[in-house]
Order: structure tokens, then C-alpha cells, then sequence
């Protein structure tokens, strides 16, 4: 095969390095995988009308999240356990996220704890993806750890009180045992093992943990014991967007989760604006899902995203060659943006276009 | 193979293990099967919007259908013969209906007597689908025999004056000679045997009979002989609804016959809403068609259905390895209703969603 | 192959039986098959709604063409050169319709003369397809033995004041030599044959002409000549029809000539409701072109139309087995209409449903 | 092979005789190549509606660019390069165009001169296509030399501020060594050539130069510079063309780059109506992009185009067999495009259709 040049290059080779169990885990979404080919086919919903005969000889293409500026208006969204995909796991990512200034998410499913990732990082954009335990107590350990390594803010998963099984893993998935959730690793968890448990079993018990009790109120109790920023990941209606401002959050991204919790959700670009309209403007929103070419980020930029996030294509560039790889999808999309940016005739990224 | 996990795998299965003209019978729709695949299409015309964060850690699935509560809005819907799918046929359906504590909806063209399956599932909650033929003592015999066993109401079809000939069964189909529709093996039939035909004859005479001439005021003679609930089964418009709350039937089942009659109606998710709302909470409706996840079901509860009923899915199960296929059918639907209503975020069923 | 029970099976049948050049001469559509293919298609866009419980023992399948009382809404259109599909050609065709009490409309490019035809089926309900040629008196002699030989109308053809090439006969196509075009055969020309040419070359030049200069104005010189009801083929918009009305014409034959003329005009189940409130019941309207079921029918009929006709269907049972293929062609579209109209649950035919 | 008979023909016989390459480097458009389909597709949103019975013997098929009057409406698009596909390159091209009566659009980057055009054939209607370099002296240059020439008219590019990447160029493409970018070989620079670079390099150099910086300034410029009318070619929406207006352009070549350069701008028919009720008569507007039948010429007059342009058609002509395929091709055109206006029955173009 010749070195990959497009996105549908790196996930054929993907599909092709990874073991069969892995390329199902990662490619898959829930039940009829409506919402999945939905994320991807929505965009070509939009068209784009350029602007002719500006001079676009320079353009701006940074944006902001939460405060922090990036190159361009792409990040790296949450995905679970990159070591499945390759050996450097996490680390390769942030490497290339850090090369290229822009931000990184990590996933609480880590197969690399937030430890390593900073030393191997330290001046990456680094953010934490996070849920509120039952166990308060894990939540707070993983809020002060993150803290005291320079994260710049939390991104609390509030669409999967429960887990959707996505259709191609019906049959049991499990964790690889040469891998692990190393950030749960050295949790001093209050109450502690249970019978027979090693510390090793009680990580993967407690990474597998989600929370179906999770309410409106533990937004304050999170806002309480950090002063880092706050984004709620995986809101899809205006009405959640209204709610979430009334909470004083800081970022909203609009998310699916990959379509892989939950069929029959909207395409997130298809609620974009809706959600934009409903914030007006009272804090910051991204959105995830199907963005595979500069035109797609175009699209979100346009309909008032600061920033778009990928999460699968990091996935593919990670399982062609590491680092490299996740620097090269992320050089293409770049590079893209830049000339959407100038074939449509801004000067300056805006959403009045 | 392995076990099947879902309902494509249950439909694959089925396809493979039943004869050729059995699967054709069971498989087939009208005409150019247009509303077949509208049936199952249609339910991705409309999108799910899920509310975040609200306590979903208990969640009510039970609803009640004609006063009896049910554990989960799923029923069994009438299918025609189940000893050609498998040996147990009826038997094995009821008793899966039984111990998932759902209504089982038993078919006219039965090849298990009313008698017979409520000896096997004395507990199930049974309703009789029937018509009303010319000769009212039969239907007048089939009603009280159903009363005394404790049938809990009738679906009375209404879609079907005379028969539409699914495409599929343009050559002749004909029930195996080992089989037989019990329910008229004992009738009593006031114009007795025609020359030279045998009791078992008769029963295959009778059974295929179905009667033009069915108008409304049948309605209320169906009334006059029975206190059991009356639901009609077929209808498709709003129009057709406010003139069955006229007659005071109990419920509406929006149904369009499993799509073998008629090609070119609508999907029945598709009017379920204009009849709920021409209905305006003066009986209840359901609706059958089309229904293979846990999705469909949130849909067609929020649309205003009571409950939903699932056909070919159970002979699929039925077919795979009898009772427990149908039972694990259903446990499906449970289990993804369940995690559906978790991630819409609602803890009590609604259609406020 | 087994006997066929479908218009699919009758298509595929005569695909097989068929030379190559004459079945690409039948089945091809203009350009890019565009209205082809959506004539057939567009059908879908329309749900039939069910009224139930109506009596429906009794339904009355007949309409009226032209004041002629017919069996059932379904006639035959005029299609070329039948001797092509069978060595019996239009008496098949013609014999068909007799034994069905239904009308036969004789095309202009007949391999068999109105002469002949009306020999043959003296009965039938017969209606002549003509131009307006250049010469006038072509016309003239045309509608003369028309006349003299019962037929009961004429359809004039108004949509080909030149040929448009269907896509399939770019490469040259000719009737094959032991076949002419009967009806000119014994015209009696005015201006006679030119040098060199036979009686047979004249009747083919003839035939081939048609008339770029045809306007309005004719309409008024052929009623002029002729006290026989005239019906404009192929209108497809209100203009056009308010514009007939106009002229006084008896009928309007809403038409795409098989969609074998232009590519992308509409289908014409898509203009019907159009044009049949242009006319407001000033004319009759009738409509040709991709019907194949007993619910298409349904569906003019709902529209207004007074009678649908059938093209290709017929040339698809006349290559299969002659004049048995035609009338189970049209045994299958009446049993299928009847079904559809108990179905739909009128006992008369009407446009309200 | 037969000899072709339809543009698919031609497009087929192309994709065999050409080098892969070359086919890729015609055929592909930008990213996932919506735009590219679409441009064909969208044409088939549009319904033609026709008037019958007028007199259509005779039709006016004739049409004026920029005051030139042409046979028929349908001109001849810039596009690259055009040895690459036959020997006789462009003057194969412009040779057909010339004896057809229509427009040639002569490509920047063609690799014959506009002298040497000129020579083969000086009586074609001869527009040239350009930029604004950032050396305005380049243009001048050019803008003199097609004056002196006799042509008729420039095409001004301004959707390529930068070059979009089509899909299938990812992987490096040059000019074959043999050919080179003939208008630039003679130019006259006035900052000459860098270190080491041959007069046919420096040709190279300036050929691939893009203006991003262009503004609509420049047209002002390009006014002052010469007296002959400027096209703006490559505009997509209302207000830009109402922005061109203010400049007092003579006329619009709505157009997206035949889909290669920016992918998920609309298709060109889309948009035309748009532009030609923004323009509101105040200068031409043409369209290129997914033209292939006469129904699609008879569309965009419709909507206002005084002519249409044709790209990739013309290559496949020439690549099947140079001056006598591109000939073929613009005769297809003719020929249905008249038979298209008889069969719409307008005696006169017009857009009131």
C-alpha cells in the first residue's frame, strides 16, 4: 500500500493492522448504526457559498477553547484505551496534539494514566474527560490529580447514565489483559477491595462504573471542589443547552458519543445551530461526530463551533504508525481547513458566512 | 453458527431453518412490498432527543393494556400457525409471553386451540384476534368459548373484508395436511357439513372465510353478546379512529396487517400520531409494524401507543429454537427499551419526550 | 419457468422471449431514462387510506369512456408494430380487450389494419390514436374508414411535433421487412408516389412523417370533419388542459408517450390532480404510464381519472403466449383493482376516498 | 467498440484510451466528490412542463455571447491542457467549435498559444480565460496579446484564490515532460528568471501561480487595461453577483470548477436561478457544470442562461478521436437541444417556459 494521502486511507489500513475484535470495537455504533452513517452523510446537508475576491493571501485559522488558543479548530475528542491501537497508546497522541497546539482530551478509559501522559507532554493542551462516580470520592482523587498536572479543564460525559451496547459488540468485549485503566490504578478508594479482588480487578470495576443517579445538582457539587473550567459532553437539544447555561458551565459539546450509545439520535451537525441559538452566546460550544474533511470543520465553524473534536480518525492515524500517523491526520485537516477558509472567501473565521 | 444477538441474527436464522414456503409465507408482504420495508424504514424519519441528567437509576417499564398491567410495553401479536415454524407453535409462544409477563395476542388461524394454550399458560395474559363471519353463531361460539378460559378481550381485524394476495404467495399456499386450525375443529356449526366433507374440512372451510360485508354496526352486535374489551385491529386513519370512538370500542390497534394485504398504505409509525390524536385519550391505541429495537418502542410511546405488538420477530424465535427463542426476543426488546428510556432520560414512561 | 402469477414475471418473460432490437425497441425511454423510470416510481409517493367496515360484498367495478360503458377502469393504450411481439400482433390485442369488455386504442403504426382489427373483433370497444399529418387529406381518410368501421373515437396524439430518440435506438431501427404499417397501406395519396417507390416505401414514409407545424387551430378542422368524440394524448399541465377544454375536446389523455420522447418531463401520476382541477369537469381525463398494479389504479382513479391505460404490460403478455398473455395481463390488474377497491373500502368507485 | 452515440459513450471510450493518469486528472473533483455528482444530479430536480401544439416546424436555436451571435447555445469551457489528451490538443478543439458556430474558451494553462489557436482557426468565436497575477505585467502581457489576436472577451477566474486539491491528485500529478504551457513561454517577465531556471521552467512557475490576494479591486484594474468585455467565472450566490454588477461586468459564468476544487458548494443549475433574478438583467449569465443533454441546455436557458459551457464533454470527444469527436459531441447537443425546444413547443428561446 502506498502512504495514505486521505482519510478513507487511514481507516482502510486501520481496518486492515488492527485485530478484528479492535476494528469492531472502535468502528462500531449502536443497534442499526442509523445515527453513525447519519454523523458522516448529515454534512453534505449544508452547502457552502463562497465569497469571491477577498484577499485571502493570510488567514487566521486559531481559535480559543475555554480561554486556552489553538492553531486551528480541531482537537482531539476522548476515545477509549489507544494501546489497543498501538503501543505508544495516549502518549503518541498527545505528542502530536502538543506538535501540532492544539488540545487533547483524555479519556478516563486510558490505557495511559494522566501521570505519564503530562510528563510526556508537558506543554500540551490538556483536558480531562470525566465522570461523577456514586463514589464522590473517585470523582474528587481524579479532580486533584488532573489539577495539580496542569489540566486546563473537565469535560463530564452526561449522555451514558448507562452504556448502549453497540451492535457489533454484543458479544463480550474485554480489555486486552497486558492493558489497563491506569488511572484508576492507584485510586485510594474509601471502601476499598472486595473480597478476593486485587487492585488490578478493582481498577477495571471501577473504570466500568457509570451513573445512572447522575443529576443536575452534582454540576454544582463539581463546580465546588474545582475552579477549572467545566464542559458538559453530550448534549443534542436546545432545551439541555438552556438547562446547562443555567448551571454556569463553561463549554458545551455536542455529542453523540459516536454514535455508538444510542441510535436514533440527530447527526450533531443537523443540531448545531439549534443548540448555538439556545446558548446565545452565554458559553462556549464544540461539537464532535462525522468531522472527516476541512469542509466539515468549515460547516461547524460556520454554525457558531469554536472548535470541532475527532475522535475515530485519530484512532485510524494511531493504528497506521503512531505518532506520525495522528500528526499526518491532523496536518491533512489542517491543511484543508486552510484552503476552505480561502476558497470561501474569509479572511477571518466567522460564523457569518 | 453462533448464538444469535439480535434480530437480524434471529431473521437469518429462521430464513435458514424453515422451508422454503414457510419462510416465503411468513416473509412475504403485498404487492411490491413497498409498505413492508416503510414499515421497519419509517421509524428513522424521526429522531431521538434525549434529556441529560436527570436520576435514571430506577426507571418504570410497565404500562397496562385494557386495565392489565404488563411488564414492558411489548405484546405478541397475532401470527397464523405457529406449528409450521415449530413443533410446540403456540405453546411455546404463550408460555415465553407468560414468563416475561406480557400480553400474548392469540391468532383465529391458530394450530393450538384457546383451550389448549391456556391449559400450557393458565397465567399469560391472552387476547383473541377474530372476525365477524356471516354466520354470527360462530363468532358467537368463539367469543364465549374465549370468556370461559379467561381470555381477557378481542382484537377484532377490520382490515380485512376480503384477502390482498401477498406477492409471494401468488401460487397456491396451503396449510401442511398435519396441521389443522384448531379453533373451528369443534365448532358447532348450525349449518352443519356440506356433502361429503369431513369435520376437519369444515374447520379449513370455515377458517378461510372472512366476511365483506362487516360494517359498523357489527360493532355493536359484537358488544351486545360479550363485557370483554373490544379493540379493532387495522386501522390507519384519524378519520377511521374518531368513528371507531363513536362505537365505544375500548382500543385501537394501528396496524396495516403486517403489510400482506394492502401495498401503498402508510407505515404504521407514520399515522400513529394523527390517531392519537383524533383519538384524544377516548380509548387506547397501540400499534403494531416494523418494530425491531428498543427505539421503535420509545417512538411509538411517545407518539401515544399504550404498547406496541411485535409478529414476525416471535416467529423468528419461534423458529430459532421455540420458547426460548421467543423468549429471548423479547428479553431484547426489554433490555433495550430499558436502556432506551435510560438515555432518553426519563424515569417514567411519557410522551412528553 | 413456471407460468407467470406477476407483471414482473411477464417483463422478464418477454425480455427473454424477445429479440434484443425489439425488446430495447419496447422498453427503452427516453435520454437518461429519467421519467422511465419515475413514472413507475412516482406512485410510491402516494399512501392509500383504508376505510373499513363498509360493506364491501358488492363493489362496482365498471366506468365510462367516452359514454362507453367498460368492465373495469382499465384500458389498452396504443403501442406500435405488435406483429413484432407475435405473429397474431393487434388481433391478439384486440380479441383480448373484446373478451375483458374493456377499450382497445389501435395505434397509427398498427402492423394490422383498422380493416382487419375490427374484422377480427367486431365487438370490441375501438378507439383510433392519429395525427394531424401535413397533408390534410391523409387525415381525412384515416378518420373516414374510421368511421365507417364502428370506432367509437379518436386519440389524437399532440405531444411529438418531432420524435425525440429514445436512448436505446440511437443505433438505427426499421421495422423488420415482412412487416408494414397496414393502415397506409391503400391510402389513397393525392400527391402519389415519388420516383422510384413502391406502394410499400410510401406507406413507411407516411407513417414516419410527423407534423412540427400542428397548432390549436387543428383541433377545430378535424372536429369539423368528424362527429366522433376527440381526446387530446399527451397533456401534462393545467395550462395546457384549460387550453383544451377550450377547443371543446371530449377527452384529455394525460400522457408521457411512455416516457419515450423527453426525458424529464413529470410522471404522470404526478401531474393528474393537476390537470383534473384544471378541467373541472368540463372534459374526461384519463392517464397512461407506469402502471402495473391493481393500487395504481386506486390511485388515478382517486385523482379523477375516469380510466387508466397500459402500454408495455400489454406488449409484455402478447410476447409471452399471444392473446391469453394479454387478458391475464388484464385478469390480474381487475382482480387486483376489485381487491384494492374492497380494500380501500368503497363499494362505488369514487374520488372521495 | 461501436462508434459512440450518446456522451456516455464518449466518457467510456475516454476512460479506455486515456492514460490512467490523465482519466484521473480530468474526471475527479474535490474531497468526496459530492459537488461532482451533484452537478449532474441536480438537473434532474427540474421538470420540464410542455406547451403543445404550437407550430414548431420552425425553430430559432441561436443565441449572442457578449454580443457575438452563436448557432446554438452551448459553448466550450476552458479546461486544461489538452495534448494530453489528443496529439492535436487544442486546435482539434477549436477547430470543431469554429465549424459549428459557437464559443471557444481558451484555457490559461492550455498547451498550444493563443497565436498558434488563432493560426489553426481564425474565424472561431475566441474568448481567453485568466487570473490576475500578482505581476500584474504577466496579465497585461496576456491581456495585449489576445487583444491583438482577435479575441472577443476574457474569462476571469476568481474561485481559486488557492488551489483545492481534487481527491485524486492527492499523489503528486505534472504536465508530462513532452508538453508545456505555451501562453507562458514567450512572456516578457520583468523579474526574469531565478538562479538557474530555464525560459521552459520559469513557463512552469508562473503557469502554477494563484493570486490569493485578488480583490475586486483588481477588476477595476483589468477594466483600465482593455476595452474588450470581462466574464466573471466562478460565481455561486446572489450577492456576489449582485457585488460583480457594481463592477460593471459584462456578464456571469455561474460556475463551480467543475466540482475540483471545492467540494460541498452546490451544484451550478441550483444556484442559477438565484443569479440571474440577483443580476436582474444588468449583464449575461451563462452557467457551466453537469450539462449532458439537450434537457439540460433547455433548463438553464429556462432559468435565465443566455449559453451554457461545456468541460469535461469535450475532453472525452477529443480524447475518442480529436476534432471529429468534439464535433460529434457539440452535434449531440445541437441536435437535442432542438429537438428538446420543439418538444417544449417554444418557436422562440425564451426563459418564460
Amino acid at each position: 500500500m502506498s502512504a495514505p494521502v486521505s482519510m478513507k486511507d487511514y481507516e482502510n489500513s486501520a481496518r486492515k493492522k488492527l485485530p478484528k475484535s479492535v476494528w469492531v470495537y472502535y468502528s462500531t455504533g449502536a443497534d442499526n448504526e442509523q445515527t453513525l452513517s447519519d454523523n458522516c452523510n448529515a454534512f453534505s446537508r449544508y452547502r457552502l457559498r463562497p465569497r469571491v475576491l477577498n484577499d485571502v493571501s493570510k488567514v487566521n485559522l486559531g481559535s480559543t477553547v475555554l480561554g486556552t488558543p489553538i492553531d486551528f479548530p480541531v482537537c482531539i475528542a476522548a476515545t477509549g484505551m489507544h494501546k489497543m491501537a498501538h503501543p505508544m497508546g495516549e502518549i503518541a497522541v498527545v505528542k502530536a496534539a502538543e506538535s501540532m497546539k492544539i488540545g487533547y482530551m483524555q479519556s478516563i478509559w486510558a490505557t495511559t494514566s494522566i501521570e505519564d501522559v503530562t510528563a510526556a507532554a508537558p506543554d500540551a493542551i490538556r483536558w480531562f474527560q470525566l465522570y461523577i462516580y456514586k463514589d464522590r470520592e473517585i470523582t474528587k482523587q481524579l479532580v486533584k490529580r488532573a489539577e495539580r498536572l496542569g489540566y486546563r479543564g473537565f469535560f463530564l460525559s452526561v449522555d451514558t447514565p448507562v452504556f448502549g451496547v453497540p451492535y457489533g459488540l454484543r458479544t463480550t468485549f474485554s480489555l486486552p489483559p497486558n492493558l489497563s485503566y491506569e488511572n484508576f490504578k492507584d485510586l485510594d478508594i474509601s471502601d476499598g477491595l472486595a473480597d478476593g479482588e486485587s487492585k488490578h480487578d478493582l481498577a477495571e470495576r471501577v473504570a466500568s462504573m457509570v451513573n445512572p443517579s447522575m443529576q443536575w445538582s452534582d454540576i454544582a457539587w463539581l463546580k465546588s471542589i474545582t475552579n477549572l473550567p467545566i464542559v458538559l459532553k453530550g448534549i443534542l437539544t436546545g432545551e439541555m443547552a438552556k438547562r446547562a447555561v443555567k448551571e454556569n458551565v463553561d463549554g458545551i459539546l455536542v455529542s453523540n458519543h459516536g454514535a455508538r450509545q444510542f441510535d436514533g439520535v440527530p447527526a450533531t451537525i443537523d443540531v448545531l445551530r439549534e443548540i448555538v441559538q439556545a446558548v446565545d452566546g452565554k458559553c462556549e460550544v464544540y461539537m464532535d461526530g462525522g468531522v472527516r474533511n476541512g469542509t466539515d470543520v468549515i460547516k461547524a465553524i460556520a454554525f457558531g463551533a469554536k472548535a470541532v473534536f475527532i475522535g475515530r480518525p485519530v484512532l485510524w492515524g494511531l493504528a497506521h504508525n503512531g505518532q506520525e500517523g495522528v500528526r499526518h491526520i491532523l496536518e491533512m485537516l489542517r491543511v484543508e481547513f486552510k484552503t476552505a477558509l480561502q476558497l470561501i472567501g474569509n479572511k477571518e473565521q466567522s460564523k457569518n458566512y
